[in-house]
């Protein structure tokens, strides 16, 4: 039998006290223990904490097979991550990791080493190059380097229904031998995240922008290391002191460089200006 | 930009800033602390924080016009319960409260007082009779009772779709100008939470039953005191001391009494054996 505020808290970390599975049981209990301390601190009412359910509930009936909502959720309120970060390996000089975000899909087109991936995108054009490495700067051969992003109008290929699933801006290529990889794509460019759910409603009652600063998607792979899932963002970006899922880390900001028309690297003649990357990607073994 | 777990945390807080609403401020700054720090304490990886995404997704489409498994969920972590407590004013004397539930309607048959509200209710005859008074003990005249219960098979009316919204063991009745009150139900038995949904499943998953022990609900008003909700339990429910969402406090077990075939109080002539309870609340004044 409960008592006082304390004690009904005692009594639900302890209704866990026999659970089977002892990670579900830590879990549990100290969520409970978090859950009530956030609502004595706060000497939440039944009214606010109705409005809560609300809320929870419209973002549940918001979730869907091409729209997840309390990752959303999750994201926004830096718990995403928060959970990267306590589980990014740190070791010395490899590249950092970010969130993965929603727009990842496991049917990227498998490219050539150089070729362009643009297929269609709006956006100037870009080249990216870099190197898959060790945290010592060994060459890692045959990585797998699969790439996602935004185009110039702040959208992903899967958020334009009129493509029916056609891909653009997005596809899987092979390092070669020396962990040397390139391709085109185009200059990636700042978007809100989807407000048209209980999250960007969220965002607007608590004075929050919705907005990413600009950034390429990308997961590295190779044998006998750690995969790597991170994003390159481009530096001078207004929003990079405010990402609205807090995924920037300083170590992660490209320079993306701005060049006339002309010959291109890989000598493609450009007829317009264009842009270059160079980012080189340090896997950690395991 | 951010570095570290703890600055991630920080991040977050910072971005509510400048919330315009303090209120709503204060929440969600706490929020993200206290998740955070659920997230710290237990390393959460983002496989188990995937399985809770996915727990509160289906949670929200459990969610309709009839069923709110959210709240079920906030009932059986406590929470609802934590924040009776913290609201209920601690005036020396006052009948305590407990927690609403999902089951009271706006809709409750208007009775005569001493009515019986069974109307076919499976279920043993229980007479209640009570008096509604001020902490100090003197009548409060004219309350509005609003009763309801489930039934010997431990469903509510609500629970009944062949019932069509026929309302039955439910009932408002408005004491007499001395306070009293009296009716006829039936009298009630412990029974399960819905368990056909991802709370039910995770009570299973934690070893938890899921039962409430033996109750009948009352919300009980009158012009210049505070309305109460609350619930009288009967002594010597097995449940009693692990009700699934912590609704038990010691002041309200009520003595439900047994009585062989013959007279009832009112007059009633029993010709099998029936029950009776008595109880008086005690509303503060506000």
């Amino acid at each position: 039998m409960t008592f006082s505020p304390e004690a009904i808290t005692q009594a639900a970390i302890d209704s866990f006290a026999a659970a089977d599975n002892p990670r579900l049981k830590t879990i549990m209990q100290s969520l409970v223990k978090h859950l009530h301390a956030f609502a004595q601190e706060t000497n939440l009412t039944e009214a606010e904490w109705m409005a809560g359910i609300q809320f929870l509930t419209a973002t549940g009936h918001k979730c869907d097979d091409v729209r997840q909502e309390f990752i959303l959720l999750s994201d926004t309120l830096g718990l995403s991550m928060l959970l990267v970060a306590l589980h990014d390996g740190a070791q010395q000089g490899a590249t950092e990791a970010t969130v993965l975000g929603p727009f990842h899909t496991p049917d990227a087109p498998v490219l050539n080493n150089g070729a362009d991936m643009t297929n269609g995108a709006p956006g100037e054009p870009l080249y990216v190059t870099g190197r898959v490495v060790s945290p010592d700067g060994k060459a890692v051969a045959h990585a797998m380097v699969d790439v996602w992003q935004a185009d110039a109008e702040g959208l992903y290929d899967v958020q334009r229904g009129e493509l029916h699933n056609e891909r653009r801006a997005r596809g899987l290529i092979q390092a070669d031998k020396e962990g040397q990889f390139a391709f085109w794509t185009v200059l990636p460019e700042a978007y809100p995240v989807p407000t048209d759910g209980p999250v960007g409603q969220m965002l607007v009652n608590t004075g929050r922008h919705p907005w990413r600063p600009a950034h390429i998607h990308f997961m590295v792979k190779a044998e006998g290391y750690q995969p790597l899932i991170t994003h390159i963002f481009r530096e001078g970006d207004k929003y990079l002191n405010s990402d609205v899922v807090f995924g920037v880390r300083p170590s992660l900001v490209g320079k993306f460089q701005s060049h006339a028309s002309g010959s291109a690297p890989d000598g493609r003649e450009m007829k317009n200006s264009y842009w270059t990357l160079d980012y080189s990607f340090a896997l950690q073994a395991g």
